[in-house]
C-alpha cells in the first residue's frame, strides 16, 4: 500500500531525535520553531501554476530534509510515523 | 440523482474508520488535524484560472483519498454521508 | 420586472427544506456549514479577468444548485425568496 | 457641477424606500445584508488592469442598480443624495 | 522649493469647509467617511505595474478631487496644509 | 565600510528636525503619521518581479526624500543614524 | 555534512556582537527591530516564479549580511549557531 502526494505535496517519515544528534545537527531547547529531519517517501507531482504548468519538486524520495516542527499532517502507516508536508515547509536538503 | 460539483470542487464519501484501519493507516489520537479517508464520487471540471483555462483535477471518481478532517461541507444524499472537498484540501491518493 | 446580475454573480430562488428532502438530500442537523438547494433564475456575463476576458459561468438559469447556507445577499421580489450568490458560493449541479 | 469618478468607481443617487417598494422589490427587515436601489449619475472609465488596460464597465449613467446596504462612500450635491460606489459593490441591475 | 511624488501618489492642497460648500457639495455630519475636497498640486509617474509598465496616473495638477477623509499622509509646505495621497484613495474629479 | 541595500530597499540618513524646517516643511504636532526627511545614501537593484525582470528604483544616492516615521530599520554605523526603508515607504522626493 | 536550502532560502551562521561593533555597525538599544550580521553558509537556487522560471538569489556564499533579528529558523550544526532565512529577509549586503 503506497500514498501518491497531491500537487507540492511531499510525503515524508520523521526521523527520532537520536538519529539526528547523531548525524551532528543539535536544536537548541529554546529555539522559537524547532525544526526537525525526514526521510522523503514520496513526492507528489509538483505545485500547478495558474496557466496548468507544474513545477517539479526539488527533492526525491530517499532526500534527508529538515523542516518546520509544527508542518503538516500526521499519519500512520504500517507503523510508521509519517508526515504530508508541502515543499513550501521543507528548509533544505541534508547532504552528507 | 446525482450532484456535479463545480470548478475545482470534488464530491466524495467519508469511508469509516475500522475500514480505514483495516487499510493500514491508523490515525494518532493527539493528531493536531487528522487526516480521513473518502472515496471519490464525482469531480468538477477543475480549476478555471484567471485566463479562462481549465485545470484539469489530479483525482478522479473511484480514487481513495486522504483529506483533512475538517475540510469541506457535509451533505447526505440517499442515506450516504458526502463531503464537497475542493482539490485542494486532498492531501494524496491511496494506491492498493 | 427582473434583474440582471453582475460579473459573475448568479440570482437564485431558494428551495424550501420539505422540498428538499422529497428530492433526496438530507441535510444533517449538526452540519457545520449547511448547504441549500435553489433555482438559477438569472447568471451575471462572468467573472472579469485582469486581461478584461470574460469567463463564462457553469451554471445556467432553471439549474437546481446546492450552496452554503450563509452565503449571498437576500432579496424579495413579487413574493419571491431571491438570493444574489456569487458563482464561487455554488458547490454543485443537482442533475435528476 | 459635474463629478466624474474615477477608475471603477460608479456614482449613483440613492433611491427612496417607498420608490422601491413600489417597484416591486422587498427587503426583508432581517436580512444581514440589505440590498438598496440607485439610479446611476456617472461611471468611472473602468478597472485599470496590472498591464494598463481598462476594463469599461457593464453599467453606464441611467440605469437602476442593486447594490449591498452599507457599501460606498455618502456626499451631497445640490441637496441630492449621492453615493460613490465601485463597480464590485453592485449587485445587479434592474429591467423593468 | 517641490515635492515630486512617487509612483502612483498625488500631492494634493485640503480645500476649506467653507469652500467646499460654496462649490455644491454637502457632507452630511453623520456619514460614516466623510470625503473632502482637495486641488492637485503634483502627481507621481504613475503606479509601477509587475513588468515594469507605468500606468499614467488620472488626475494632474490643477484638479479639483474627492477624497476619503482619512486618507493619506499630512505635511505642511511653506504654511500650505498639504496631503500625500495614492491615486486609489481619489474618489472623483471635480468639474465645473 | 558600505551597505549594500537588497532589491527594492533603500538605505537612507534621517535629517534632524530643525535641519527639515529650515527646508520650508513643517510637521504638524498632531499629524496621524509624520512624514521626516532623509538622504539616500544607497539603493539596491530595484524590486525583482515575479518573472525576474528588475524594476528600477525611482529614488538615487544624493536624493532628498520624505518617508512616514514608523517606516525602515534602523541602524548606525560610524556614528551616523540609517534607516532602511523599501522604495514603497518613500512618499517623494524634494527638489530644491 | 552539509545542508543544500531550498528555493529562496539562505542558510547563515550568526556573527557575535562583540565581532559586529568591531565592523562599525552600532544598533541602537532602543530600536523596534534590531538588525543582525551573519555570514552566508549556503544558498538556495533561489525564488521559484509562477511560471516555473527561477530567479537567481542577490547574496552568495561568503558575503556578510545584515537581516532583522526575529527573521528565520535556528538550527545548530557541528557547534555553529545557524539560521535559515529567507532571501526576503535580507536586508543589504556589508562590502568592506
Amino acid at each position: 500500500m503506497e500514498i501518491k502526494p497531491l500537487g507540492d505535496r511531499v510525503l515524508v517519515e520523521v526521523l527520532e531525535a537520536e538519529e539526528m544528534t547523531r548525524g551532528g545537527i543539535l536544536l537548541p531547547d529554546n529555539a522559537k520553531e524547532k525544526p526537525q529531519q525526514a526521510k522523503v517517501v514520496a513526492v507528489g507531482k509538483g505545485k500547478v501554476a495558474d496557466d496548468g504548468k507544474v513545477i517539479a519538486p526539488e527533492v526525491k524520495a530517499g532526500d534527508i530534509i529538515l523542516f518546520g516542527k509544527y508542518s503538516g499532517t500526521e499519519l500512520k502507516l504500517d507503523e510508521r510515523e509519517l508526515l504530508m508536508l508541502r515543499e513550501e515547509d521543507i528548509l533544505g536538503i541534508i547532504k552528507k
